[in-house]
C-alpha cells in the first residue's frame, strides 16, 4: 500500500478501541467549538478564501463518508447524494470556494444530522474492527484532517464576529492583567552540524514530514520565548510600518495596498490599542505573544530587531526534545495565546502551542518526498509553492495533533490564523 | 409642511383606522413572504448590490422606528441603539452594502422581536391618533417603502435559492401547461397630442410622480399584451445574442462580459430551456410573459422586431384608464407572471401586474420636481441618472401600491427584478 | 437613398469645389494640431478608453479609404491591407480599445504616408466630380467625423502631457490676467410653450438631430454666461466635494472612489490652485469658465447654487438665434476657454464655443429617429443609453462643425473633454 | 567598506583599462540591441509590470550618474534634474511602474543624449583612474546591472512586437530545420554528499551568491540537455494543460485564469503550432529547447515525466566544472535558444546559455547573507520571497555576466523571460 509506506501508524499502537476513542473525541471537539454560536453565525463566509463554519462541519464529515464509509461498506448509500458534490474540496470549479457563503441549504440542522449519520456508521465500523489497514489509516488521517479544520473553524468564528460592527465576543472572557511584566528574552545556543530532520517510523505523520533525512546547518541561536505585543508595539511606534527598507518587496506592496498599520484585530482607540479576541474587544496586554501577523510582518519585525526568523530545520532541531506540554494547547481551553511565565534557565519555551511560529523556510518537498496515495495525494504536495512553513501549533491546536516534525504552511500575507513570531540569529 | 405640498394623502381618505389597517396589512404581508424560508436563507446576501432577507426585515422596521416612533414619542428609547446604525440605508460608508452578508447578528429571532416591538409602538400611536399630519404622511410613505421592499425581498429569495446547486423551490408550484397558446398580439392606436402626465391631488404618490404637467407626444401604437417567452425564444434562436448590430453599445459590452445567452434564470438543458421560478425549475412555457430581462435585452428584442419600447409618457397615457385588476398583482398569490388570456378587442392588457415594463425613458425629474422634505429628500431624486423607468408593477406588487403614474427605476443591466417587455411604435 | 432621407446636404450648396476645399481644410487642421508634438507623444494611450494620437490620425483616414475610396474606385487596392483591421472602430474585439497603446507599428511616418495617400485619392475623386450623391454625403460625414476627432485628439494631447511628471506644455502660452473681473451673471427669461426642435432641410446634420419635431416646454431662465472658475471655487471652499446631499448617488460614489476634490487638471499647491492647460501649468484665473468637470460635478454645483442644468431643448431654443461667432471656436486659435466679456444687455453669451455645456438631458432618440444607413448606422444610435447630452461646442470645435441643433454626448463621469457649466431654472 | 566585504572584485584583475573596456563594451551592447527598433517601439510598455525600452536605456544610465558620477565629482550637475526622479527604480510611488508607458518625454533622442553624457563622464573618470575602490566596485555592479537590463530589454522588444497584430519580426531570421532530430536525452549521475555552494574570493559576484557555505545533498541525476519543444508538445498532446493532478495548486489556478494552453508565444494554426520568435513567426521546431514557460509549467511537465526540477544546489554542483562556452550565449548572436548538438558522452550540455533553467528552489538568503551596503542594499534581498531561482543564463546573457554561482529569480508565473526546463531525479 502506497500510503502505508509514505506515512502511517500501524494501528497496533492505538488499536481498535484507541482509534474509536480518538475518532469520537475529535468529532466531539469540533461540535464543542460551535456551542457558543448562533445558527446565523454558521452561514456567513468570513472571506472569499475562507469557508463558513457550516462548510467545515459538513466537509469533515464528507471526508469520512466518502473516503471510509463508502469504500468499506458494500452498497453504501450516501446520506444525501448532493452533499458529495457540495462538501468536496477536490477539483472545485472556478469560484466555488468564494461562493460557499451563498449556499443556505442544507440547513445547520441537516448538517448536524449528517454528522450524526456519519458518526453512527464510523462507530459501527470501528467497533466491529471492520476496517482494513488502508481504511484505518485513512480514518486516522481523517481525524487529523478534522483537527486542522477545528483551528480553521475557530479562526473563521473569530473573523465572522470581528467583522460585525458590535464586535460580539465568541465567549466572554478576560485577558491577563495589562500590567503583567513579560519575561526577559534570552538567546539559546545551538551547535548546528549534521542533523536528522523529518518523521520516521510507524507513528502517524503527514506525508510532507517524510522521509527523514540529513541536513547540514550552521550554529545558531533561538529566542527563548515568543515575541510579545509590547515588543511589537515598539516596532510600530518606531515607524515600522512606514519604512520600506525593513520590508520584503511583496511585504511592502501588501502594507501599502492593504493599509496595514498593526496586526490584524488591533484597533487604535483613544491614543492606545485595543485587541479583538475571542473573549471580546479588550486592551492590549504587552506581555502576551503577538498574534495574527503575516510572514511579511514577522520578517520585517525580525529585520528591525537585527535578527531573523528561524529556518524550519533550526526550529525542529530545537524542538525535538522540548516538552510539548509547557505551551498552551487546545486542551487548556484558553482562547488566546498566553504570556510566557518565569522559568529557571533552560531551553526555549512556548515552542508548542500559543501561536504558530513563522519560519523563514518556504514550504518545499523533502528529498525523495512521496505524496500519500489515491485520494489523499493532493493533501499536501499541491501547496509547495508560494507558502511559508510554520511550526509548533497554537492555543487552538490539540495536543494529539502536534509534534516537532509537523509542518504547517500559509501564504506569506495570511493574518487570520493564530500565528506569531520567534526570533533567531547566527552565532 | 414641505412634504405635504409635494406629494401626500390627506389622511381623510383612509382615516386613522384606514392607516392602521394599511400599516398592519403591509407588515403582515412582509412576514408572509418569509414563511417558506429556513432561518439560514435570511442570512445569505444574494449579490454585492442586493441585501439579505434579514436586512429587508430590519430596515423596513428601522424606517418606522427612526422616522415615526422616535420623533413622535418624547424620550423614545430605541429597541437597540446599534440597529439605528446597522439598518440605516442613508450615507452608508464605502462598501457597507456589499458587506451586509457578513453581519450574522442580530439573529433572525432578534429581528423579528424588533419588528414586533415597532409594530406595538406604531399600533399604539395609530390607535390613539397621536400622529400629526407630517408623521401620518411619513407613516404612509413607510408602508409604500415596505411594499417596495417586499418585492426586493421576494427577488432576493429567488436569487438566493437559485444560486444553490440543488435549485430548491421557494414553494412547490406548477406552471401553466407548456402547450398553452399565446393570445395573438395586436397594435393599439393612440392619437398623441398634448397630454397631462404625473400625479396631482391629495391621494398618495411619491415625489417623483409630481408635479402633474403637460407634454406633447406624437401618435403611437402600443402592443396589446406583454412579449411572451415564445417570442423571446425566437429572438434567441435567430441569433439575437450574437448580433452586435441589434444592441446598444453598453448592452453589447454587457452581453460579452457577462456571457448572456438568455434571460436570467433560463437554463439550457437537453436541447431545450428550463426556467427557474419561485415554484422550482421547470420547462419553459412559451405563452408566459418573458421575465428577468435587462433594459438592454428589452431594447435589442424590440429593435429585432422592428419596433421599440414605449416612452413612460406613452405608457402612462395608455394606462390612465386601464383596469388595474385585469393583470396579476400580489393579492392573487401567483409566484410568476401569468399568460395573457383571450379577451374581446379592447385596450392593452397586462398593463398592471405580471412584470414591470421597461420603457425607453431615462429616469429624470419632471419639470419643477421637488423632493420630499427632510429625511425623505434622498428617497427618489438621488437616482435620476443612469436608470431607466419601468411602469405597471409585477405579480409581486400589491394592488394598493401601484397606479398609472407610478415610476419605478432600475439600472439598464438589472435582471434580478421581475421585469419584462411591451412593444411600441410610431404610427 | 436611406441616408439622404435621414440627414444630409444636397451637395449643391457646397458644390464640388466646396467639398474639396472643406475636405482639404479639415485634413490640414488635423495635422496642424499635431505640430507641437514629438514623435513619442503620438504613441502613448492617454487612458484605457481613449486612443493615442496616432490612432486618431490613422482612423480618420481609414474612414475615407474604406467608406469612400474603396467603394468609388473599381479595383481599389488598400494602402496596407492590415490598416483596415487596425484602424477600424467597428465591432472591435474585447479589449481592443484598451490595447491601442500597445501598437507601435505602423510608425508615425507610415501613418502620415497613409494620410497623404488617402488625400491624393480623395482629391482626385473630388476634383473629377467622380463621387455619386451617396459617396459625396459619406465624404461630408467623414469631414465632420474628422472634426470630432480633432477635439478628441487635442484632449488626448492634453491628457498625455498632463500625466508626465514635468507637466510639459503643448505650446507655451499665457492665460488672461488672474485679476480679471468676471462679468456679473444674469438670468435671461424664455417663455416656453410649443417649440420646434431638431434639424430639417438639406444642410448637413447628423442623424441624431433629426427629425425636427415639436416639444412643449415650461417657461425657464438661462444663465447669461458660463459658470466661472471663481464661482466653482466657492463651491469647493463651501465643502461641495464633502456633502453627499449635493450629489447624485452615482456622482457621490464616483467622488469617493476617484478621490475627486476639484475639476480635472486642478492642482492644489501652496494653499492655492494651479491649473494645467495646453499652455502649461499656471495659476487659476477666477474669471475663466470652469472646464473639465463631469456631469456629476455640473449637477452638484447647480444644486448647490439652487439652480439646475438646462435641458437640451431649452438650450436649443435659446441658441437658435444666437450668434455663433460671439464664443471662442477653434478658428480663434485659443487653447483654453476664454472669460466672458462685458456686453450690453442681450441674450445669453458663450453659447457656442469655449466649453461644451452639460445639459440635464439623457441622450435619447428623437421621435421617429432613423439612423444613417449602412456602415454609418452605428455612428450615433448605439450610444443612446448612459450618456448625457452636451451642447454648443468648445474652443476646440470648428465653426463649420457646430450648430444649434448639434448633440454631443458623454458618459456622466467623463472629465477629460472640454466641458463646463451653464445654469438654468424654472421661472 | 561594507560592499567590498560582501562581494566584489579587486580591480587588480581587470585593472583600470579593463574596467573602461568592460564599461564601454557593455554600453555599446545595449545600444546594439536597439538598432532594429523604430522610435515608436521604445515607448510602448509591454506589460504593467515590465518597462518600455526607453526606460531601460535611461535607467541604466541613471545608475552610473547617480551612484558613480555624482558622488565622484565635486559639484556634479545632473544632466537633467528630473531624470533623477523619472528613472530611479527605488521607492517608487504606488503604480509608478505601471505608468511608465505614459511618459512620452524625454524623447528617445534626449535619452540617447543622456547616455552619451554619462558615457563621457564615466570614460573620463575611468581613464583618469579617478574612482576609489568603492566607486570602482559600484561601476562594476553597474555593468552587471546593465547586462541584466539587456536581457529584460530584449524580452521587452519581443513582447512589444508580439502584441502587434502583424507580428513583425525584431530582425528577419530563419530557425533551424523543422526536421532536425533532437539528441537523445540521458541521465547523468552525481554522487551528492557535502558540497560547497556559493561564491568566494575576489572576483565579482552579487551579494546573493555569498557567502560560500556547505550543504549536504543526496545523490541525484541531471538531464543531459534541455527539454525540447517536441517533448513539451507530447505533454500538451497528452492533455497536460487539462489535468489538475499534474499541477501545483497555484499553477492550476493560473492555467485556468489565464487560459494557458501552451508556452507563451506558441500559436495554434492549421492544426499545428507556430512560434513567435525574435526572427518572426515560424513553424515549431521540435528539436529546439522549449522556452517561455513558467515555473508552474516546468514543474507540471517534470511531474508528468515522472521526474522533477533540479534544486539550485544540484545545478551548481553539476555546473561548477562545466564549460560555459558549450551553450549559446549573447556573443554568438543567436536570437533564440539552439538545439542541442550530438556530442560524445560527457557531462550535461547547455548548462550555460540557451535558456535560463527553472530550479525547484525558492529564492532565499544563504546562511549569514549580507546585502550590499548603501544604495545597493535593496538590489537582491528584497525579492527573497515568492520567487524561484533560475540558473545558467540564456542566449541573451553575456558570457562575462554568467557563472556557475549566479542566481537569477523570477516569480513562478513569469513567462516573458527566456526560461526553459532541465529535468532531475533522485537516484
Amino acid at each position: 500500500m502506497e500510503a502505508r509506506e509514505s506515512g502511517r501508524s500501524t494501528g497496533t499502537e492505538a488499536g481498535r478501541g484507541g482509534m474509536l476513542e480518538r475518532y469520537l473525541a475529535t468529532r466531539r471537539a469540533t461540535l464543542a467549538l460551535c456551542e457558543p454560536l448562533r445558527r446565523e453565525d454558521y452561514i456567513v463566509q468570513p472571506a472569499a478564501d475562507e469557508s463558513p463554519v457550516k462548510w467545515h462541519l459538513a466537509h469533515t464529515s464528507w471526508f469520512f463518508e466518502t473516503l471510509v464509509l463508502d469504500p468499506s461498506q458494500t452498497g453504501y448509500t450516501p446520506f444525501h447524494e448532493d452533499f458529495t458534490h457540495l462538501f468536496n474540496s477536490y477539483y472545485e470549479s472556478v469560484g466555488a470556494r468564494a461562493a460557499r457563503g451563498l449556499v443556505s441549504r442544507p440547513t445547520v440542522a441537516e448538517v448536524l444530522d449528517y454528522r450524526a449519520h456519519v458518526d453512527e456508521g464510523m462507530t459501527q465500523l470501528l467497533e466491529q474492527g471492520a476496517l482494513d489497514g488502508e481504511m484505518e489509516f485513512v480514518t486516522e488521517v481523517g481525524t487529523h484532517h478534522e483537527q486542522q479544520h477545528q483551528e480553521l473553524l475557530l479562526a473563521a468564528c473569530k473573523q465572522v464576529l470581528s467583522q460585525h460592527p458590535f464586535r460580539p465576543p465568541y465567549v466572554e472572557a478576560e485577558g491577563p492583567p495589562v500590567s503583567l511584566q513579560p519575561t526577559p528574552p534570552r538567546w539559546i545556543d545551538h551547535a548546528g552540524g549534521m542533523v536528522w530532520i523529518g518523521h520516521d517510523g510507524e507513528a502517524f505523520s503527514f506525508d510532507n514530514e517524510r522521509p527523514q533525512h540529513q541536513v547540514y546547518i550552521e550554529p545558531f541561536q533561538l529566542g527563548s520565548r515568543l515575541v510579545t505585543c509590547g515588543e511589537y508595539l515598539e516596532f510600530i511606534e518606531d515607524g515600522g510600518y512606514e519604512k520600506p527598507e525593513l520590508w520584503l518587496y511583496d511585504g511592502w506592496e501588501t502594507v501599502r495596498s492593504q493599509g496595514w498599520r498593526a496586526p490584524m484585530y488591533w484597533e487604535a482607540r483613544d491614543g492606545g490599542w485595543r485587541v479583538y479576541t475571542l473573549g471580546g474587544l479588550r486592551q492590549l496586554v504587552p506581555a502576551e505573544p503577538v498574534c495574527h501577523v503575516s510572514y511579511y510582518e514577522a520578517d520585517a519585525f525580525a529585520r528591525w530587531r537585527g535578527a531573523r526568523l528561524p529556518t524550519e530545520i533550526e526550529w525542529e532541531v530545537a524542538a525535538r526534545n522540548a516538552d510539548a506540554d509547557q505551551g498552551t494547547l487546545a486542551e487548556q481551553g484558553s482562547l488566546h495565546p498566553l504570556p510566557d511565565v518565569p522559568a529557571p534557565a533552560g531551553g526555549p519555551r512556548q515552542l508548542f502551542g500559543d501561536v504558530w511560529e513563522w519560519t523563514m523556510s518556504p514550504y518545499t518537498p523533502y528529498p525523495r518526498y512521496k505524496p500519500f496515495a489515491g485520494y489523499l495525494e493532493e493533501y499536501n504536495g499541491k501547496f509547495m509553492c508560494n507558502h511559508m512553513v510554520l511550526r509548533g501549533g497554537s492555543f487552538a491546536t490539540s495536543r494529539s495533533h502536534i509534534r516537532s516534525t509537523y509542518r504547517n504552511f500559509f501564504r506569506p500575507d495570511v493574518r487570520r490564523q493564530f500565528a506569531g513570531i520567534r526570533l533567531a540569529r547566527h552565532l
